[in-house]
C-alpha cells in the first residue's frame, strides 16, 4: 500500500495515519521527495483502504502489490516527464537522443561534438570524465577539469549534459556541471550512491546492472526515489550471458516490460548493449520499435582514435544517418500506436 | 578453403584436386548437395588458390576463414532464396510470416486458422503435431493423423506448412505433408536428425538452441548443408539467461550478426522468445527493425483454450493488428536501407 | 499422487482405481516398468488417500507433490541400486568410477586401458563410438565396429561398458555390447530417445543438459522411468554460464540437491565439467565431498594424442593418483556421515 | 613486465628505469605499497630484461604476461600470508574459518557467538553492520554503533573481526574496529572503494562479483594492490546463472584456477554460494577439497530468528559438526597433497 500525504499534513495527522497502518500489520516507511510525501506500507497488512482514505492528511491511497511501490505504474496516472529546459523534455511522447564520446578527452573534441549535435538537433551530450575501467592501469578519465570544459561549451549552446558519477564524493563537485547524473552498470547496486543521488534534485539516468533482474533494477530506482528524488530514467544497456559474439546481450525484452511496470521513462544504450559499431544502428532502430523513450549512443569524429570503446563508437556521418532513421522509426511507432484497424 | 566443383567433374579430376589440397596440408571433405558439389578444406593448409583454380573440374575457389564454411557469406554472392510455390518466397527482400497454433488440436481449429491466414495474406501456417514437452505426462501432440488434417486444409488453399520433426523416423511419414521441416531448440544439436534432414530436399527451419552460441548455431546449419540440403532458414527464438521475468530472453543482437555471417534467411520467433502475449507485438516489430527476414508467431481463435503456450498466443484480432504493423515496419525498414542522406 | 499396483492387479481393478482417481480430479497415466506398475496422478485432485489405499489391486499410495513423481525420493524408502554383475554395484554406499578415453580409437588403446583399469580395480570403462561434434567435419567416432572391439576386450575381463547412444536406431545394435547407455548433454531433452531407452532394461546414465535446470533434468529422467526403465543414473557435467575460463562450469551444488530430491544415484563428470586437465583431480575430490556416488573421467596413455578432448584427459599415472585420492576422500566422507559429535 | 625497485631507489634511478621501459614501448605505472615499490609495464614492449635488471635501483625484473600483474603468481615465489595476530594466520598451510551472523543485531547475539567461537577454536568472527539490501525498506544494519559492540566483545577475547564496508566514507570510522574489511559482491567493481581500501593497511576480503569473470575478479584485486595494499583475500561466493534451485551457483571451479593464477589466499562462502542451510556443509567440505584456504560461514543460535539470510544460516550445533568435518577434510587434503604413490 502507498499513502500519498497532503502538503499540509501535520505531524499529528502523520502519526495517526502511521499508527493505523502499523496496527493493520504493515511496516511503514515515510518518504519525502522534492515533490511530495508518502508512507510506504510493506508486508501484508489487512484492512479497508477506505478507512484510511478518509483520514485528515491523506491525499490518496493506492493498493500497490509490487515490491517496488514508488516506481510502479500501479498508482501513477501519468508517466514521469522530465523537463531539462531549453526544449529538452524527456517523456513517452517523443524520442530523446543523447550522443557523445565515451570519454571526454580534449576541448577540441567537445567543441566538434557540440557542433555536430547542434546541427542535428540533438539536445543532450553524453561524455565520461570518471571512467570505470577493468584495469587500474587504463585511462580513468579527465576528472572535474574535463567536466568544466565539457560544461562550458554545452551551456553556451543550450546542450544538456549527462555524465557518470562513480561515488558519493563526486556528486557535489559535479552538481553544477551536469544536467543528468548517470549511474553505471557496475554501480547499479551501489546503494550508498543511490541513496545520495536521492538527496539531489537532478535527474538520474540509472543503467541496469549487467546481471540485474528487472526486479532488482526497479529496486535500485526505488532506492533513489525513496531517498527523495523522483526524477529517474531507467536505461537498458545489455546483460551478461553465455554469448560472447557481442560485448553484452542487449535485452530489448526489458523495454516493454519496464514500461508496463513503471511510470519512469525507459532508455536504451545500444552502443554498450551490442558493442559492435555496425550493429549499433539496427539495434537502435529495434529499441525504438520495442518502445524505448530515449537512446544513449557513443559517437566520435574519428572513432578509431577514441581512448576507450572505439569499436562501438559511430562516426559523425554514421550518427547522422542513424538519427534520421531513428526519428523516422519513432514517427512510425507513434503512428501505429494510434492505429486501430476495423475489420 | 571451399572448392566448388563443376557439374561434369570426373572422378579422376576430383581425386587430383583432393590430392593437391591434402598435400597442401588441408583435411578435405566432399560435399554433394541437391544443387552442387564442393570440397571443404579444413585446418591450416598453405598454398596458392590460383594453382587449384585452374585445375579441370574446379568451378571456383573461395578463401573462407569461417569455421562453418558452407553457410558463410564469404563465398556466396547472392543470399539464399527459398521458393515454396504458390507465391510463398522466402528471401531478404520481403517479410515472410508464418502463423498458427502451438499444437494442432482439431479439424475446426485448422479450418479457422486457414481462413484467418487467407483473409490476411499469410502464406505459411505453423502447427505442431509432435510436441516436445518437459513433462512426460503432458499432451504430446496429435501425431501424423493431425498432420493429415492439417495438410488437407492447407493444400486446398495453397497455404504452406511448417511443422516440427523430432526424430529421424518421423521424416519419412511427414515428408509429403509439410513444406518446411522445423527443428526445435531442444534438437538444435541432435546431429543425427540434422544429418538426416540434410538428405531431404525440403527446406529446414532450424531454431537456435536455447544455450547455443552463434557459432554453434551456424555449425548446426553446416551439418544440414554438408549432408546435402542447402535450403535452410535460421530462427532466433530466445536464449536462456539469469532473467526469469520473461520465458526466454529473445536475443535480437543475433539477427544482424547472423545476416552478416551467413547467406541464409534469418527468422525470429517472438512468441517463444519473450513468451508473454502483450510483449509479442513490440518484440515482433523490433525484430523486423533488427533485420529479421521472417517471423514465426503463435495465434489462436481463443488463445486461453490452447492446450499449450496459451500465455504467448495472440488472438486472431491481435494477430491482424500485429500483421498490419509488421508490414508497415518492414516497408520503412526497406525504405531506410536505400536512403543515403547527403550532407 | 502415485499409486503402486499389486502384481496381480486385474484389468477391472485397474479401471476402478483409475476411475476413482479421475473422479477426484486427477489426470492419470499408467506406467509399467520392468519392476512394477504404477498410476501417476497429476494435477490437483482432492480426496482421502486412505479411500484408495484399501481398494483391491493397490499396493501402496504416496502423496508426492513433486512434479517428477517416479524419480522422486518422496515415495521410495530405499535409494536405487544398480547391480551390473562382476561386482560392479552402483549405489550410495560405495564410490563407482568409470574411466576411459573420450573416443574409442584403436584395439591397442582399448587393450591398454583395460589393463590399466584391471590393475587399479576400476570396474567400468567409458568410451565413445558415436561422437557428437560441433563441426560436421570432425572425427565422429568408430561406430559399431569400434564398440565390438571395445566389448570384446572388456567382456573377457569382466569390465563393464558405458557408451553414448545418440539416436533411437543405435539402441538395438548397441544393446548387446554395452552395460550402460549414456545420454549426452546435447540429447538431454531428446524426448524420443529417452522414451526409447525407457523401453530397454539396460541402465541409462543421463547427463544434465548444459542449460537444464534441476527440474528439467529430473523430468528427463522421469521420461525414461515412465516409459518403463527404472535403472537410471543422473550425471552432473557442467553447465553453461558467462564464465569462459573453464570449458563448462561444473555445478557441484546440484549434487546434494539431486540426492535429496531423487532416489537415483548421482554421478559427476569433472573432465567435461571443468575441462582443464590439472583441475580435474581437485574437482573430482570436491565432487566426492559434495556427495557424488560415482565419477566419469577421461583418461589416456598419452592424452596429448587423443583425437578429442585431449586437454581434459588424465594420463594413466595422473589417473592412478587421482583414484587413490578419490577413494581416500570417499572413505572420509563415509566416516564423517556416521559421526555425530556429542557436546 | 613487473619491475621491483630496491628500498633505496632514488628519484633519478627511478626516472632512468622508467624512461628505458617507455622507450622500449611499455606504458608504465609506479606502484607503492606498504611493502615495496614496483613499476608495472603494460602493453607490448620489446627488449632484453637483463638490460634493465642490471640498472641501479632495480631489485628484480619479472616477465609477467598476465594482465593483472601484481596479484599474479608468475612473479611471487611465496604465496601471500596474512598474520592478524593472536594466532590468526591466513595462509595456504592451514584452514581459516570465519563464522558469525549475517547482521549484528544485539549485544547478546555477539556475546553468544563469541562464546561459541572460543569454545570451538574459531579465530575470526564475521558480522554485517552495513547491509546491502535489495529493497530500500529492509533492515540496513546497526551501523557503527553495532560495530562498537561487536569489537568490544571480540577484542577482549582475541577474536578477529571481518565486516563489510560499503563506501569510502565508512573506511575511517570502521578502521579501528575491524581486522579485515570485506568488500561485497555488489561492490566488487566499485573501483573508488577498491582504490581507497588500497590506501589502508588492513587486509581486504574481496568477494567475487556475482557476474564477474575470473579475470575481472583478479583485476579488482589488482586495483587494491596497485593502490598500495598487498593484503588481499579472494573469496568465491557464487555466481549468477540460469539455475534458480539455489540462491547462487557456488563456482568451485574458480578455486583451483584462482590458486594457480594468483599468490593470494582463496576463501569460499558456501552460505551465500548455495544459500540453502542443509547444503552448506557438503558445499563447505567440497570447497576444502577443491583447495579453499578459508571459509566464511553464517551461523546463529536460532537461525530462524535472524533478520536476514535465515534460510542459509547454520545453528551453533550444525556449525560445530561442520567445523569438525571441515578440519578432518582439510587434514586429508593436506596429507594427499604430499602423497606420491610409487608404481
Amino acid at each position: 500500500m502507498l499513502i500519498q500525504l497532503t502538503e499540509d499534513c501535520t505531524h499529528e495527522e502523520l502519526e495517526k495515519i502511521t499508527a493505523l497502518a502499523e496496527k493493520a500489520g504493515f511496516k511503514t516507511s515515510k518518504v519525502d521527495t522534492h515533490n511530495a510525501s508518502y508512507i510506504i506500507c510493506s508486508g501484508k497488512g489487512e484492512f479497508d483502504p477506505r478507512r484510511i482514505g478518509t483520514l485528515k492528511g491523506v491525499k490518496d491511497v493506492h493498493m500497490v502489490e509490487d515490491e517496488n511501490k514508488l516506481v510502479s505504474r500501479l498508482w501513477r496516472v501519468n508517466d514521469t516527464e522530465l523537463d531539462l529546459g531549453d526544449g529538452a523534455v524527456i517523456s513517452r511522447d517523443n524520442l530523446t537522443v543523447a550522443m557523445g564520446p565515451c570519454s571526454i578527452e580534449s576541448e577540441e573534441q567537445v567543441q566538434k561534438t557540440v557542433d555536430f549535435l547542434l546541427k542535428n538537433q540533438v539536445k543532450i551530450m553524453r561524455g565520461g570524465i570518471f571512467k570505470p575501467r577493468s584495469s587500474p592501469y587504463s585511462f580513468r578519465g579527465m576528472g572535474i577539469g574535463g567536466l568544466e570544459i565539457f560544461a562550458r561549451h554545452c551551456r553556451e549552446k543550450g546542450i544538456k549534459i549527462v555524465s557518470e558519477v562513480m561515488q558519493v564524493s563526486q556528486i557535489e563537485p559535479m552538481y553544477d556541471l551536469v544536467d543528468i547524473f548517470q549511474v553505471g552498470t557496475r554501480n547499479a547496486q551501489n546503494f550508498n550512491l543511490l541513496d545520495a543521488l536521492g538527496k539531489t534534485d537532478k535527474p538520474v539516468l540509472l543503467k541496469r546492472g549487467m546481471s540485474s533482474t528487472i526486479n532488482e533494477f526497479l529496486a535500485s530506482a526505488e532506492y533513489i526515489f525513496s531517498s527523495g528524488n523522483e526524477r529517474i530514467i531507467l536505461c537498458e544497456r545489455g546483460i551478461r550471458t553465455f554469448e560472447k559474439a557481442y560485448r553484452n546481450t542487449l535485452d530489448l525484452n526489458a523495454i516493454p516490460l519496464l514500461k508496463e511496470k513503471s511510470h519512469l521513462p525507459v532508455f536504451c544504450d545500444p552502443s554498450h548493449g551490442v558493442g559492435v559499431r555496425r550493429f549499433v544502428e539496427p539495434m537502435a532502430l529495434a529499441s525504438v520499435m520495442a518502445g524505448a523513450d530515449g537512446l544513449l549512443m557513443e559517437i566520435g569524429e574519428v572513432p578509431e582514435k577514441a581512448t576507450s570503446d572505439a569499436q562501438q563508437t559511430l562516426s559523425f556521418e554514421e550518427a547522422r544517418q542513424a538519427l534520421f532513421k531513428m526519428n523516422k522509426t519513432f514517427e512510425l511507432k507513434k503512428e501505429l500506436s494510434f492505429k486501430f484497424l476495423s475489420e
